[in-house]
């Protein structure tokens, strides 16, 4: 197996370029890619201000990595869920931060139980609905931190691999919300930020890849409560036929990007967001839900 | 495993309507789905004169038992494709035959040889495409007769599993034109009849129980030229959600054809249909493709 561009020994192959990289040309290739989904998505203007929620996982590393390297003016935060069972979230911190300082860039932790004196665990628990309350938790968190600094965009690390699979079972239910909504770019709209994805056309496998050329260290613990069973097995689905057609699952993605505007819910007003009384951010109802699990005594 | 209905022995279990039965109550079950369709997508009015394209397969014999079974005015057509490798078209042409002269039902054998002085594997092999011109050919005269006797539609025997495998294909290449036109009942437009997919909620393993119970001999031989491995493969794939969560595939058909009209293209203009110059039925060039083929000297 040898490299396309310097016919040297091959890294790894990447079926659906038709192409096998060297550690050097992967690292290329990969920064090109990121740079074309920028400019075709209209994410990022050269020098704007970018927030990278980071997780500590190689995704979202990735971003970070990628996104300071093309020259934006990167930022981070990170949530300290306070998931100790198998020190996750310990372990999450750590990384974060150790990636940041050697990167000289600045990195926000956010610590639930410093804050709320409570954590994800404690609270998730009492509701037994961890995932749901971790997702709504991050995203208000990492929205009101890219607002509230005045930043252009922020960025997240949602790979072709999550993107599809969440296309996939949205598409199972012809939930039109959540189709509408499922864009690699989403513009700036009523006290919510502008929110990228900067790999959305880029693969597990490959990011895997130039996070260990870049010798990027990710966290290896899993989450204990994470239960994603049916996502898991779209994914499974479409690397099926991802792996009868090469390419399948990314152009099943850009095909969708193409086609998403139709799926707008045309007549029906979309509920009307106000700030929350509480801390001002966007919601449709007085206090948000945010406000309501975490600031309630 | 007991019948849901009178708790005697059961024939089969069917997971998507948790529900098991034996022979008669399966018939009974089987029969009112048939009419819930008919009657939800508007496919065809009390005592209204239908033409049932059957290939002598069990789906499209059991559409014909079944609209006959209530009330509807049947016909067949049968296109004799002279595929007689394996005795496929013979075999098939002999079963129609044998169905509709049990019941006292009217058919026409459509041979394309003794109209036409060849066979789909004449034709087919010198263009190297026997699957898209069989589909072309048998799409063309299910119409063409269907409008000639002037009957209020014409029925065909696509079942979910079908449907829900071309929805799947189609929405990997999001093709707005399909899209908008996999729906269980289409109304006639232009000089094309209505068009209507009776099975359209019932899945494979319904149909083959049902037609079992009802004694319906069918086809054992396969066209020795079919190649629809991807679209098997999307079969499958379904196959696996369906078995994770029963109920999955009506469900995603189902929602499909709520939202289907989404995809209608606006805007840009449908090619103009006129009638062919030879033959008189719908097309957008002079002479229709079918025309072309098989009335060309």
């Amino acid at each position: 197996m040898k490299c396309k561009v310097c016919r040297g020994p091959a890294l790894a192959g990447f079926p659906a370029h038709n192409a096998n990289f060297c550690a050097e040309h992967l690292d290329q290739f990969f920064l090109r890619q990121v740079e074309k989904t920028i400019r075709r998505y209209q994410m990022l203007q050269p020098g704007e201000r970018v927030l990278v929620a980071v997780s500590g996982g190689k995704d979202s590393l990735t971003v970070a990595d990628v996104l300071d390297r093309l020259g934006y003016a990167v930022r981070g935060v990170h949530v300290d869920l306070g998931i100790d069972d198998n020190g996750f979230s310990s372990e999450s911190t750590a990384l974060c931060r150790e990636f940041f300082t050697a990167r000289g860039l600045p990195l926000e932790i956010y610590s639930l139980k410093e804050r709320f004196g409570r954590s994800i665990k404690d609270v998730g628990r009492r509701f037994n609905r961890f995932c749901s309350i971790c997702g709504m938790t991050k995203r208000h968190v990492m929205n009101a931190r890219a607002v509230e600094q005045g930043l252009d965009a922020l960025a997240t690390g949602h790979n072709l691999d999550d993107l599809s699979a969440a296309l996939f079972a949205n598409l199972m239910r012809w939930d039109r919300r959540y189709l509408a909504k499922g864009l690699p770019s989403l513009p700036p709209e009523g006290g919510f930020c502008r929110k990228i994805k900067p790999l959305a056309l880029l693969s597990e496998k490959e990011i895997a890849t130039y996070a260990a050329v870049r010798d990027i260290r990710m966290v290896t613990a899993t989450c204990p409560y994470s239960r994603e069973a049916k996502f898991k097995r779209y994914k499974e689905l479409l690397a099926a036929v991802e792996h009868q057609s090469p390419g399948t699952k990314r152009s099943f993605y850009e095909g969708y990007v193409k086609t998403a505007s139709v799926f707008q819910v045309g007549g029906q007003a979309a509920p009307a967001l106000g700030p929350c009384a509480v801390c001002g951010m966007p919601t449709t109802v007085e206090v948000c839900t945010f406000c309501k699990l975490w600031r309630s005594t």
